[in-house]
């Protein structure tokens, strides 16, 4: 049965499911008009914000609401481990119909907590209303060493492009998800990446810490799409070799590449760094493999270098919600 | 004609709209993965999001875009004046349907910079997605001495309740938007506060710098709602005189009571002053009337006493969006 809750009832509730937190970085949290916030002591606050909505990130009937919860702010989390930064919370717009503020809700929420707790990033406030759908907005706040964070414009023309873990699953995972039918569960590698996204914040930390990379980005929209980013961000282009893409073996060979460039929601990394400085970087970071992918040119083109050796422009086609349409 | 936007193209607009920004306390702006956010000295950072919801917070048909884009950054920035905080810069997350990338957009656009240079609120960052009604939700983050932030739960047992300006007029101007036919325009000042409302951003630093308050907070939904928010925070009840509440003029006298206790939107400053400091507030300030209207009690009760001198309960009647079911 569906409760009716006004929207004290309903911030209540979220305040029950984290806990009433008060910390010297987070004197003020949830409850108030707003939050007050103290990053550490010669650091500086990185914010980032992001939609998560029903139709567009996730399908209510596919996607279980634990999942929901989990990926909502872990996704919003990646863009903290991009800068090299650490998350510390959190403020969360959720907009739902009161069908849903009953069981639902209370399994989103714990979806939210596990990765509040797992990613150490605190709910600081937020904001309730009503909607036929399911509308959320995250808001992170993270912190990172004075001058340490790692920007998009970095790069240069002879830098190496890596790229962290394996690209495209969480594509595969999406398109195993539209065949199969009701809620899916995270039965295999692709799917579990699909529905559980991990940000990569300890390496994005160690290469931030370590003046590693030069430039770095989370790919969230795709390879394709994202390297264009970074590259105009830096003015600068790229070659890709196709040969050298950690494709996931899930796929078929075929599959795999096209999966590896245009696949969106991995949250992997991308970075690029010093050639001088590549020597330092391991073949793994804690079990995760970090692949050279290509280098930074001089001239203004995105190229994927063919197995034969043949270079041809590499156009975005990750996912655009615009031109989707 | 409508123009088809790719993702990049609305970024690059709305950062052309308003321009890059780098200064010291945002060294990193729009464009990256997150900004990056540093505090005057001796301040700390003030968190705060809100939604502004097509049909829940307003009509497509009925707000012209430009209000739109005021009043969305705002009423949010409202949260900031009621920690007594200063608003530096916020993140923009717009959801539209691709029909409104053009004219409607431009036009929202400018009446956002226009509340952004007016309140002094930098555009820090931003996620855009395409969905078919239009989602804005605005974080913004402000700065405060440290120490100095004026919370909800700060007002105890004898302290006078004040607020700031006329109440009610905000839902007045909605009442005649409904009746009126197509977008509205600011012709007289129950509208011009509807659809343009003004923070009380100088007020509400000038009682926190000199700690002339105890508590404090906005009135978004409403004096008999929030009232009951504040001394629910700080384990307190409230007694309103009824003769005393400014009313706006604009209504009859029957009319202005219910719109004064029950009435949302208008971005009022509701605060508590200890007895012994009460007359150090001027009858104005600025311009602004501030007024008297009750005090705060020991029982945990929001009472209403009327002209008869009588109490009666005052319940919680102002905007709920759950409650409106």
């Amino acid at each position: 049965m569906t409760q009716q809750k006004d929207e004290n009832a309903l911030v209540a509730q979220i305040e029950r499911t984290f806990g009433s937190v008060k910390t010297t970085a987070l004197p003020v949290a949830f409850g108030d008009d707003a939050a007050l916030w103290l990053p550490a002591r010669g650091h500086e606050t990185i914010l980032t914000c992001d939609w998560f909505l029903e139709d567009s990130h996730f399908l209510r009937n596919k996607h279980a609401p634990d999942a929901i919860g989990w990926k909502c702010l872990a996704r919003a989390v990646s863009d903290i481990a991009a800068m090299g930064g650490k998350p510390r919370c959190f403020l969360f717009g959720l907009a739902l119909p009161t069908s849903l503020t009953g069981k639902w809700l209370s399994s989103f929420l714990r979806g939210l907590r596990r990765a509040s707790r797992r990613l150490g990033c605190e709910l600081a406030g937020g904001d309730t209303t009503r909607h036929e759908k399911v509308l959320i907005s995250i808001t992170v706040i993270g912190e990172v060493r004075r001058g340490c964070a790692l920007l998009r414009s970095g790069a240069r023309p002879g830098d190496l492009v890596f790229v962290s873990g394996t690209l495209g699953e969480a594509e595969l995972g999406l398109r195993e998800l539209r065949r199969k039918r009701g809620v899916a569960k995270a039965t295999d590698a692709a799917l579990r990446k699909h529905l559980y996204p991990q940000p990569r914040l300890a390496l994005g930390q160690w290469l931030a810490e370590n003046r590693l990379a030069t430039a770095m980005m989370d790919l969230s929209d795709g390879l394709s799409t994202d390297l264009a980013r970074l590259c105009a961000a830096s003015g600068a282009g790229a070659r890709i070799y196709a040969h050298s893409l950690p494709m996931t073996p899930l796929a078929t060979a075929r599959d795999g590449l096209e999966l590896a460039l245009h696949g969106g929601d991995d949250y992997e990394l991308l970075f690029t760094v010093a050639a001088r400085k590549a020597a330092r970087l391991p073949r793994s970071f804690h079990g995760l493999r970090l692949t050279r992918i290509g280098e930074i040119t001089r001239e203004r083109k995105i190229l994927l270098q063919t197995e034969k050796g043949k270079d041809k422009p590499l156009h975005p086609g990750g996912w655009d919600p615009f031109r989707k349409l």
